[in-house]
């Protein structure tokens, strides 16, 4: 498959909705996953405030973790060490275990898993691996059904995507992405995107804890003409951030590429930034000339991983 | 007080020892705080794994909080606007609110406020901000002592911090500081004092999550040659991480600096890693004839915020 045929096929997975059962007596949840697959923890750690969201993107887990936490280990492949490696002490600990996964050894090892469609990157099955907890975490099903067509729309008319992506490009700018509450963690999205696809370094921050340091170099910084500034807006972006943000602009004296959500509802909010992430990311890459779909060396560094002689 | 006497005084902060109550009885902790007071918050909620912590660094707090949670509030000034409207919410949710502060209106509402001394910069009083609850939540006091002594051997010998400053300054490079378990969460505090010290843009991540989306930018970035690469080691570096570390360079063609930490017990080797990055960015706030201590646009933006008209 074409990779931009992976990007659009985005809204087919609306109609995805198994989910996680997330049991009542459960205290705290913790979700377990790398790159692609862990952003799926991060971005419902910030959405979901009903119960303590832990995360782990490494090997170990929690102390706390113990029959009254739900645990959720996140690895497309179902292969990620650090992710099997987390899910293996979270069952010795008598955690209420599950996963999400197209398979692998995390697929064989977790009895419930839900089983996602295999054949993608990781990184393209973001409603795969997302909506099973938000599905199961209560948010409303009929969004996802808002989710589609707004992303729909989005995949007939790419015009500002391509444009952004040149203006990065053609003066190889480094992307610099803002989010705002509700959306801090689709900045960090983004920035995976650009790293993946485009094959750029870019940095992520979010409105207003942005405002108590970058602020400070906003205004000062020797390369800041090499920067390109992005913000997430949102209907749910609260007055004071709204103000914060204009503020900021006019202080430092930046313009600040507003990327802004569409549809109503949380959902369709938080889906059509990714996908706009997507694009952007997808039209800077081919500007460069680069395969958006190639990230080659990520398997390169788990051979030589495995090859390292540590003399133990 | 001049500014590398304010760095300086952190060793001094190691005897404050006075302590938040962490009851038996609570089942989740929230912290509270924005900037360098919510550094605090972000450091322990990586190295406390007993309990759940939850991070607020907005106007908000999740839907979870009640009276089985310890809410801790941290702000400096104790007028941070972000953490009194939260705080706020806190009380009236019947949480256990605590409070870690110099005085201001979080001094005045919360009555078991930990008082801290005033006069400092927020970033520079890490010490008094973070030891309460290093202390109530039962690590080993007798560390402090080791600490001390730590930090002051490095405020005798500070010839590399300014070597470090000059490779980075000398050549106008962006600083990206990388972090490790249990210390991914110090490549932000150096990231923010990067910020505010040095007045220049700087960006962090952490091993092993950044070899699932920043490893395929180093190979292939366009302006690689323009950052300056760090990466945090300590004694805690699992074997793991420091193959990572090792491969990563390798494949990519980057030479990381490292950034070791001293002592022996976690925390000296968490203070001695700030204390670094303290240093380093002062250095290099003096190679750029800028004042470390102003942080002059973080006021202005305040005023600015509260003049701005919103038609509302």
């Amino acid at each position: 498959m074409d990779y931009i045929e992976e990007i659009k096929g985005l809204k087919e997975q609306m109609t995805f909705l198994e989910d996680i059962e997330f049991p009542e007596s459960v205290r705290n949840i913790v979700m377990a996953g790398m790159g692609g697959s862990g952003i799926a923890g991060k971005i419902f750690q910030e959405i979901y405030t009903k119960k303590p969201v832990a995360l782990t993107d490494s090997y170990s887990i929690p102390d706390f973790v113990n029959e009254d936490t739900l645990f959720i280990g996140v690895s497309y492949s179902g292969n990620t060490e650090e992710t099997l490696a987390a899910t293996n002490l979270a069952m010795k600990r008598g955690a209420r275990v599950s996963a999400i996964t197209s398979g692998g050894k995390l697929g064989e090892t977790v009895k419930d898993a839900v089983i996602i469609p295999k054949g993608l990157q990781p990184r393209s099955a973001i409603g795969y691996l997302l909506n099973p907890v938000l599905v199961g975490a209560g948010f409303d099903v009929s969004n996802f059904n808002e989710t589609r067509e707004v992303l729909s729309r989005m995949d007939e008319d790419r015009r500002e995507f391509e444009q952004i992506a040149a203006e990065i490009g053609q003066y190889r700018k480094t992307p610099v992405v803002y989010g705002t509450p509700p959306f801090s963690t689709i900045a960090y999205r983004i920035k995976t995107q650009f790293n993946e696809n485009s094959k750029i370094i870019s940095y992520w921050s979010y409105f207003p804890e942005l405002n108590h340091n970058d602020t400070v170099a906003l205004e000062n910084d020797y390369r800041k003409d090499e920067f390109y500034f992005m913000v997430l807006r949102s209907s749910f972006t609260s007055e004071e951030v709204a103000r914060r943000i204009k503020v900021t602009s006019d202080l430092c004296k930046i313009k600040f590429r507003e990327i802004s959500a569409e549809g109503y509802s949380l959902i369709s909010q938080l889906y059509s930034l990714i996908h706009k992430g997507d694009y952007i990311s997808y039209y800077l890459a081919k500007l460069r000339n680069i395969d958006p779909r190639d990230v080659s060396i990520i398997e390169r560094l788990k051979t030589e991983l495995s090859n390292v002689d540590t003399n133990k």
